[in-house]
């Protein structure tokens, strides 16, 4: 077995070193390094960039087929603007105007065709076999069949998403996909945002709500209005995009989703790295600042913060104080349980430790509910209870 | 040059093994990797464990008297009760009391004897300079003349503490020492509570406040009873010792204190570890449960978190929107103006960046008002301000 699959990835090595422009030798210490891994299960094996790495986004897929190497290059990271105006002003001088959609609240996903199956891609660029059967339904081939090198780059939301379950989109009864790029496969380059409305349009795709391009001037003072609107509704924020797509975008967010995320997170405090705490403290400062709050909404805004920090918090000391398991309950709704089974798979890989409930066969589909053990926060939180030092 | 400092550290090297009961190649590999430095200044030249290794806490101090070495150990980590019933109970398994002390906000100081002079080390094993004076002031030599073995360890607190100051000691208007242990210079060793306070009367060395010794099964009552007043007072909280000294002491403060901390981290919120933020608002958490707050006192708890984060952040951010420099001001007094000085030395071997007015001849000292800047808060919070992404 070692031996094939040595000969494998030599074959791999050779073939690929071409298609990446790296030398082979680079190729081989990526793979040694696991900065770029092989990912073997049900679906064809490929191969995946653990990391960023010479100009290879986190999440880049690099496929064999025959003597050919496909790349799917990750999802770049979109950044932050911590104060609007200003960053606006910055990041897109020299253009006239932006374009503003908004950014919804779920799991970035690429969706490609390969070898005539159409494949989900999460952002760390494994598939998900169970957003594979999703946008396979919800998608389909015609898109790709007219265009095969480009990449469909989407949110999928609702409450039947296992990765980050929402029910703010209330016309999304279970899970969906919101486009809200066309990639090139090879490249990564967006189409224009006016071509990839174009295609979604012709193709019957649905995207994500766009609010139209407007003068970079007026930019922020729009923007503010919208995010108070999208607040109000606990909505997440906005993407601000060159139209021509040749900046890279920049995302913002609402008072409301900083703090809903925060409440999330402190349910399971000891599992979430200390940064996510931390940036979402400071965006709330910063916007504070840029807002002008007065005395009440200042008041308001830190009483809100205290209370998505701490209640959570609270509940879970209180639950495991009780003996409860500390655990984040989501759902799946599938056609096929073997789509079910292949995802219990793809969450061990990911390290998750997940207990998946008897399916249920409900208006032709199987729902699923699925345990998240949150193992830190309830060993932590045990210890603590039990009189552990600090 | 280099030449007498090799031969100094083989001299030191060959000397120090025998009292640190380590191996010549130890010491010099711990010399090489730094975690054991050479501090040259205007006293004495003397090693220090930058870190805590082979049974040495982190502070430890090691002189080089003729050929004698003198071993000052580091002051112990106090670990902290998050939940305080259970952590008394298992921490003191076997004892039938606990002592109580007030645990004082300000730094902690190791008083030794050396070569005839009194001398202060700050916990990481620095003398400093400002300290010592104070403290040849405060507490003389007789103590050291009668015990040159014992070290004096405590809080140095008030206002004209140039590290931590505070204005919440009504009784210090300056800067003063309280004794919270004595122990022996080499091993560390500590006197038992009983011996340590019968030292300190007949020496007439103030000491922190005594609550007394209680029955364990009534100790946690009683702590929560003292914390709720000494948080009233904006006092920081208590030391739980076993009167034998014979278990290491645990810490727990109040929320008030807490609350205080934060006020203070987020002036300077880029210049402090995500784990400063983190670990005080854990405390928060658990002591609502412990404490079994209503809504109401969880819902002041909240905001009076949030406010402890977003107030002083959003204070700082207007400060440098209008231009100002981020810095902390504290002072200094001293009777000599060399000690001021070498004070200023300390502080750049500490790497920060202080600058120092000019000293001002008040009651017959000097009062020296020290801005020390926050670059990193500084740095991070213009470029955000101007548009910088995150």
């Amino acid at each position: 077995m070692n031996r094939d699959q040595d000969d494998l990835d030599e074959d791999f090595i050779k073939l690929s070193s071409k298609t990446l422009d790296l030398p082979e030798t680079k190729i081989s210490s990526m793979l040694n390094q696991r900065v770029l891994q092989k990912v073997s299960g049900s679906y064809p094996d490929y191969y995946r960039f653990e990391k960023g790495i010479s100009g290879f986004e986190a999440g880049t897929a690099v496929f064999k087929h025959g003597d050919n190497i496909l790349v799917v290059k990750g999802f770049p990271k979109i950044q932050r603007a911590i104060v609007l105006e200003p960053a606006i002003k910055v990041h897109f001088e020299g253009s006239s105007s932006i374009a503003i959609e908004e950014k919804m609240n779920g799991y970035n996903v690429r969706i490609v065709c390969f070898d005539g199956k159409v494949i989900a891609l999460t952002r760390g660029g494994l598939i998900c076999p169970y957003t594979t059967e999703k946008v396979t339904d919800e998608i389909g081939h015609d898109f790709f069949q007219a265009h095969p090198n480009l990449v469909l780059c989407g949110e999928m939301v609702g409450p039947d998403n296992p990765y980050v379950p929402k029910n703010i989109y209330p016309d999304v009864k279970s899970v969906s996909m919101f486009i809200f790029d066309i990639r090139e496969k090879t490249t990564g380059k967006p189409l224009t945002i006016e071509k990839k409305y174009e295609l979604c349009t012709r193709f019957n795709i649905k995207t994500v709500r766009y609010y139209g391009e407007y003068p970079i001037q007026s930019a922020a003072e729009i923007i503010t209005k919208i995010i108070k609107e999208l607040g109000e509704e606990d909505r997440e924020g906005v993407v601000i995009k060159d139209p021509g797509m040749n900046h890279p975008a920049i995302k913002y967010t609402c008072s409301q989703s900083t703090n809903n995320d925060l409440k999330y997170a402190f349910q399971f405090y000891n599992d979430y790295g200390r940064d996510f705490f931390f940036s979402r403290v400071i965006r709330e400062g910063f916007q504070s600042v840029e807002w002008d709050d007065n005395e009440e909404a200042l008041h308001d805004r830190c009483c809100r913060l205290g209370e998505s920090i701490i209640k959570p918090m609270v509940e879970t000391i209180k639950k495991r104080k009780q003996g409860e398991r500390i655990a984040e309950d989501v759902r799946i709704r599938v056609n096929n349980l073997e789509t079910a089974w292949q995802f219990e798979d793809h969450l061990k890989r990911l390290g998750v430790d997940a207990q998946f409930e008897e399916p249920v066969f409900e208006n032709g589909q199987y729902l699923i509910l699925i345990r998240k053990i949150n193992k830190s926060t309830n060993d932590r939180t045990s210890a603590l209870l039990d009189g552990q030092l600090w």
